[in-house]
């Protein structure tokens, strides 16, 4: 791995995405990927008995799909997995420390809100880099596992949901979703497709733009997102027009104008630019105001239309930006501005 | 790195610790390690108008201190920090993300209770052994930094300190204190002392005893404990009489006793075996019940104990198990039991 400047990391080729999952809410499957994902239910509590556990079991779906496709099932030494980096909005990432209570693995906790599955991704891209393969005879494999809840994420942050609070034209609508991908150091078979890999990506540094309107996290971000992403094109070298696309998840409406804005005035195209929190619903007729977020929004979208889509090879290159909006309710109430943040990650295929 | 079973690591001898610093609160200073802290005040908001903020100001004298010990200078190049590990017990760990609004560093948010400052070491280890040594002609640094509060704490997990509520005996105080270490793939020129180094470690796995009493964490996180250093112990072919110390962190008196019992039963001699919850206080004569807990309090005991000893030679090896409990007043308001985890590292001089 190199470490070049600005958190920028270049992996050594051998950090692929070896089989991934998406599992969402009746929403999400009822936007413009629709069907696309792996699992999707008609309830959003799943059968279980609190939003809690609703999204703890999406993430052990999510978990247990990805792992079926490369053919390792729970328990089993098929896929052993070295470590999972997983994490999730709710306080003290609850949803992902009571899955990993009934997922058997060595597990490491983080925390970037909405950006935590493009952390997970970098991370797990670090972790492999870091592995001896000349030592190893078998792959290395890890994880990255991600989710939000649209009713866990209201009540913690906004209101209980049967206050039935009015919610103002530049608010998201967090997804009731989670994603799921592992990661080897070696290529795990999976039929006649390309092989996703993680050519890099940067850890971001916290940007605060003095946003202080908690019901606009997309303006909260957007200067984070813009960020990093120049950072990583500076410092590898790259431009828009090396990737299909140039995703961020998830700036919304309101957010995704600023960081077109901000890029345009910079001379940067931004024809290909794309937001997941855009994407995964249909804004016009579904009521979501400034589209999509939550930890599980881009790491679903990820998982329903972009990994497919590179092992398909319809595209080879996409440069995605997780962005979150590191705010707790209780700084917000003292008055604080909303902190950003964007992790990037260099997605291509091999 | 060599990845064995069980989420152990072994890196390859390149993970130095070049500078850390503690800072804590007054009760921390009038306890057994008073004077050894790099920094302490005599009330406990240290001038702030919130306990967060305070808890914030904590984080970022620690940092500081530690990086004027390896002689980088905030906004300087000379000891460029590559990414910075970070968290706090805190919803959405804010007290971080609000210091790394002032740091402008690349950040990656970590949530493991009370384990944080272990797994910011571990995952350091394991970003300094991927950086290809080949290829970088300069030492590549990160940092871990992790941090509690004791009135923040109580507010978020317990009572309003207003209220004035009784503690029972088997409850812990959450330190008011944080720690810092910079850590680089080469050494880090600081005088006359021995260098400590990263030998590798483990992450832990969700362990889950079924205790429900939000005030007896140690019992909630001693089974994490053992679990994670036993297969420790065996991956690596170790055992305690090959570190000065095993040291938790932090299990109090309670948890202390059950990790003990557990290893006796095995056959193990636990005689060497130490916890930052047990140390950082005077229990007999500071009111503090089963000893201390928080993030900041094993970051600190490592700061202010273990690593100055290491450094000076008095000690050779130490094995530091940080230990979370990882529940949220809301799953344990909906009755749920409390998960437990337990990061390892294997730390000596070079």
């Amino acid at each position: 791995m190199k470490c070049l400047k600005n958190g920028v990391v270049q992996f050594d080729g051998s950090a692929y995405i070896g089989g991934y999952a998406s599992a969402v809410g009746p929403k999400e499957n009822d936007g413009r990927y629709g069907g696309k994902f792996d699992y999707a239910a008609d309830s959003t509590d799943f059968g279980e008995t609190s939003w809690e556990k609703s999204e703890t079991f999406l993430q052990k779906t999510a978990y247990n799909i990805a792992m079926n496709k490369v053919g390792g099932k729970e328990g089993s030494d098929n896929c052993e997995i070295s470590v999972l980096f997983g994490g999730d909005l709710l306080n003290q990432c609850a949803a992902t420390s009571f899955t990993m209570r009934d997922i058997d693995l060595p597990f490491s906790g983080i925390y970037g809100a909405c950006s935590t599955f493009a952390q997970g991704l970098l991370l797990s891209g670090v972790y492999l880099s870091a592995v001896d393969k000349t030592d190893e005879q078998r792959n290395v494999n890890v994880a990255a596992l991600s989710s939000s809840h649209f009713c866990t994420a209201e009540r913690q942050f906004r209101f209980p949901l049967g206050y039935g609070g009015q919610r103002t034209p530049t608010a998201q609508w967090t997804a009731t979703a989670a994603g799921c991908a592992v990661m080897s150091t070696g290529i795990i078979p999976h039929g006649n497709k390309n092989n996703i890999h993680i050519n890099g990506g940067a850890f971001g540094a916290v940007r605060d733009m003095a946003i202080k309107d908690v019901s606009n996290m997309g303006a909260a971000m957007a200067y984070a997102a813009y960020d990093s992403i120049k950072k990583y094109f500076g410092e590898s070298k790259t431009a828009p027009d090396d990737y299909d696309y140039v995703v961020t998840g998830d700036l919304g409406l309101v957010g995704v104008g600023i960081i077109k804005e901000l890029f345009t005035r910079d001379g940067v195209d931004t024809t290909n630019f794309a937001d997941c929190g855009e994407m995964i619903y249909d804004i016009a007729t579904q009521d979501v105001h400034s589209g999509g977020s939550g930890c599980g929004c881009s790491a679903a979208i990820m998982c329903a239309e972009f990994f497919p889509k590179l092992e398909s090879g319809e595209y080879t290159r996409i440069l995605f930006g997780g962005t979150g909006a590191l705010l707790s309710p209780v700084t917000s109430a003292q008055g604080e501005s909303i902190p950003g943040i964007c992790h990037v990650v260099d997605l291509g295929i091999k």
